[in-house]
């Protein structure tokens, strides 16, 4: 039996074992010193009472044998995916339950959508960015473009028409810099996709903390992008899901390649290789999309975009160049005084007792950069950043 | 954009929905007979009262800041691997938590664990078989061997060392035709798969049917067998969870092909491509695992068992051949008068108002068989007997 030899071709990612090592040893030489993590991407808020409603209502309904569930349709339950189809619909966007899949996260659907494609396509992906992207397409064997975010295009990559490729990855607003895409930028990458029969994988898990109204929160807002992309999104950031799992993904019917509808396909490979979402956890995932749902689910978010409002503030009063933080959960900063990701997060352990991650984590790109994210306890925002007001950056 | 072409070798399965068409015309034809179905593969039974216990419990965690639960590791909560290895310590099998791995259910992991192999390996398939194994492969373009069962070898093939093969399935109890392969026979494929450095991918997925002593629950039961075999197991059938969604995979540290651990290859599929199961549904499976919820698992399993008997026992008044219906939920029996699969469904659907599954869907050595499942109402069971009774069989 031979392995797949392409997963010899993976880098180990030791960022964030590198970054546990890093405060375990500050905390052994400093044990009186408390350190206040800005690095996890993780939720902290628990899950609203509308959601914990609907779990324990249907984890009842399994007790019982006339109310009780067993297998489902692979593609999710009919009344998670007309959910999540009215929620679309307030964003004007009009898709059918039959273009919606539920799945347990954007994570394995962004994986596994790769199976529908053939190895031979050429991959185009942002850097910096999520590293599951590029990840997957190395364990698939394919080649792999990136295109330059930096200081300059505000981090927002746009297409090179000299640059041909097959996928393309956008993610807006990007993990880890907390930038968005507009309207405009987009439709070139949609006119770039078509011109090219490319197929844009957008990746929108952090649409909910858009604030600003004229900024796109789903691909599907640009004209003809139905015949060019698959959106993948989650409920883990837009209420607190991580730990819960679900997910969703969008495959129009317009989207045809090789004279085969994409949809058909992804169906195909889900029946096959899945066998849906618990059903305790659809009917969790429904009642986010209810009004009350979204409403307290907009709360947490309100809650952490403060968390990002003072981050913000304290690093412009600083004078540290930063993106994100005003329609994302993260905050992307440029490492004072010339240092590289991994000086300043050794300066700003040692100095301040903060922990943040190096942006040499997400890429070649993110070497002088640091993220922040908002998802921790404003209290320990607040006094992570009276801290850096104190020490000298 | 190019598709993965291997799609495009896959057959349409319509057994199922022909099923429910044919059925669907029936009671058209005949609205006020009442039709009883020996078809389905779905548990009826609820969840047992100790999982409805620890779901419920773990939906209030997450209404809790200070109990709620984010990401988790990507191969399972230490809790439920460990609750895993001790159910195998039970059958004798020694397996470190690290070499468990917790998913939504057996049938992604099946799927999935494809990744990890080279497409130049070449797949050994019993046929009669649950279709996934076949599909999965035709989709990344395997070559496949099937091997025959039949009637002679009681749905039990066995090794030929003339046939050369490097991915190797075995399901027992087997589904469709319940047949259990004994110690001895599993040894033959041990030694089969250790000569040729193969792997064997072993479904244990209704292990818990197994009555009989003697028979082997676990390949890791056979001596060797962590140096050739990956094990996939769930609690859809041990535990009713087909809409609940867990299962576990078993990757010994052992087993190294390309002087690479598989466990290894497969950790890092999951950490890539996965985000873990539910929290929530992680508590209501290790609860599966403790005293009180075995033996209310148990109770089902006996409840469902004894449909079994009720069915063996009339095909054996009627004289018709079948195997399984001992050690698994599964009957499988030769169609009589030398009807195909579909002929005798026709039959049996006209003159008993009964549906069970014909063989012909799970492979062509099936198109002379039946199937009958053991996971109905008891009474409707009893009922459909009756009439079988009735009719000239």
């Amino acid at each position: 039996m031979r392995i797949n030899r392409n997963y010899l071709n993976l880098e180990d990612s030791y960022l964030f074992s590198s970054i546990a090592k890093k405060v375990r040893d500050y905390k052994e030489e400093n044990p009186e010193k408390r350190i206040i993590s800005l690095g996890i991407g993780d939720v902290t808020r628990p899950l609203v009472p509308a959601v914990i409603e609907a779990l324990s209502r249907a984890v009842l309904e399994m007790r019982d044998k006339k109310t009780f569930r067993g297998y489902s349709e692979e593609q999710g339950y009919g009344f998670l995916r007309q959910a999540v189809c009215n929620y679309f619909k307030k964003k004007g966007v009009v898709l059918s339950d039959q273009e919606i899949f539920i799945s347990d996260g954007a994570k394995s659907d962004l994986g596994n959508i790769l199976d529908i494609f053939g190895t031979d396509n050429t991959v185009l992906i942002p850097d910096p960015v999520y590293p599951v992207y590029v990840d997957t397409n190395i364990m698939s064997g394919r080649k792999i473009i990136f295109m330059r975010g930096t200081a300059d295009n505000n981090f927002l990559p746009m297409p090179d028409n000299n640059v041909e490729a097959d996928i393309i990855y956008l993610c807006s607003p990007n993990n880890p810099t907390g930038a968005v895409y507009s309207k405009d930028e987009l439709e070139c990458w949609v006119r770039y996709a078509l011109e090219r029969e490319a197929v844009i994988l957008f990746d929108s898990a952090y649409e909910s903390f858009i604030q600003d109204k004229n900024l796109p929160t789903s691909i599907y807002q640009i004209e003809r992008s139905k015949e060019c992309a698959i959106e993948f999104c989650s409920l883990s950031k837009t209420a607190g899901f991580t730990g819960t799992r679900c997910g969703y993904t969008v495959i129009p019917k317009e989207l045809i390649r090789d004279d085969t509808p994409l949809n058909k396909l992804w169906l195909r490979r889900q029946t096959t290789k899945f066998n849906g979402v618990s059903y305790i956890i659809q009917r969790g995932a429904e009642a986010v999309f209810s009004d009350i749902g979204l409403s307290q689910a907009k709360e947490n978010i309100a809650y952490y975009m403060k968390n990002a409002q003072i981050i913000s503030d304290t690093l412009r009063s600083l004078g540290i160049w930063f993106t994100g933080g005003k329609n994302a959960p993260y905050i992307w900063l440029k490492c004072p005084n010339n240092m590289s990701s991994w000086e300043f997060f050794d300066f700003l352990l040692k100095e301040a007792g903060v922990v943040g991650t190096p942006g040499a984590g997400f890429g070649n790109n993110g070497r002088e950069f640091f993220r922040f994210t908002a998802f921790g306890d404003s209290e320990d925002v607040q006094s992570a950043m009276r801290r850096l007001l104190k020490i000298n950056l």
